[in-house]
């Protein structure tokens, strides 16, 4: 089975991205507007009991996200996905290499830039066209964020929260 | 804000409520296959701490959800939804009385008839023929689930899980 680790912004922010997502994003059906934590895994079903143990003990230990999504960024020429850019963080940088070293299953596809994707799976002058339009629009959203949630995925794309881990720490 | 609580059942009985739900369910994008526990109901956000305490109470009451998906059926003539029937328990009538009686917001809109909606929003015609042919196909799919998911509802339509809680207890 496919898991991934995400954490879910406000319904504000949800709200925003959908407005995006709704016309640019083919994912937009599958899941949730959120930021991506860990990439999508692929894991046993008898590993789940280890893997939600590693995730109580490490939101137990992080405090809640603080988040900026300060501007619309593009991830072009690597892929063409548009997204909110979330400013790095300590705090997010410590919790994505905790999931990492804990959870040891499925490699980083990229180096972590926390983001809200909102555009993906354009051809490149749609990508272009639409890019510069919403980069003047901008966003300037902050948020706290105090559970991340353990999903997976079913045969046709889409995804379910197995479960959710309150952040109740102090880092 | 909109809030509604769920049992989501195997990844196999969502997988098979999807193979139709993709070309019957308008609802299809908004959530992932599942057994409503309690209707849609609005609260503040203030009220959610109080509503979750309250979830917390009754998972820690009641056993994994023993389910049985018995057949297809249909509500018509009160809607024209088709779904997989699960079979009425003491227990799922007992998790349900609980739901209503703990967290008072929202009337339930029906009779509780714990059930998978696989095709709903059909005009008559269509429902007499696809009710037709799936009552012949039929189902029978048991599952233990063991736990339930608190959501809240976007302005889109589509639903994002605020907590899991785990079903713990001997009921």
């Amino acid at each position: 089975m496919k898991y991934g680790i995400v954490a879910f912004p406000s319904k504000k922010i949800q709200d925003l991205a959908n407005t995006y997502r709704k016309r640019y994003d083919p994912h937009y059906a599958l899941i949730t507007p959120h930021i991506t934590l860990k990439d999508a895994f692929d894991a046993d079903e008898s590993q789940i009991g280890e893997i939600s143990k590693s995730l109580e003990e490490i939101s137990a230990r992080f405090a809640p996200l603080q988040i900026h999504a300060s501007r619309i960024s593009s991830f072009y020429p690597t892929t063409n996905a548009i997204f909110f850019r979330v400013e790095p963080t300590p705090q997010l940088e410590s919790v994505h290499t905790s999931l990492k070293e804990n959870i040891n299953l499925g490699a980083p596809k990229h180096v972590f830039a926390p983001h809200i994707t909102i555009a993906q799976k354009l051809n490149a002058s749609e990508h272009d066209d639409i890019f510069g339009q919403l980069r003047m629009v901008g966003v300037d959203e902050t948020d706290v964020i105090d559970r991340i949630h353990l999903l997976y995925q079913l045969e046709d794309g889409s995804w379910t929260t197995y479960e959710t881990y309150k952040l109740t720490g102090a880092e």
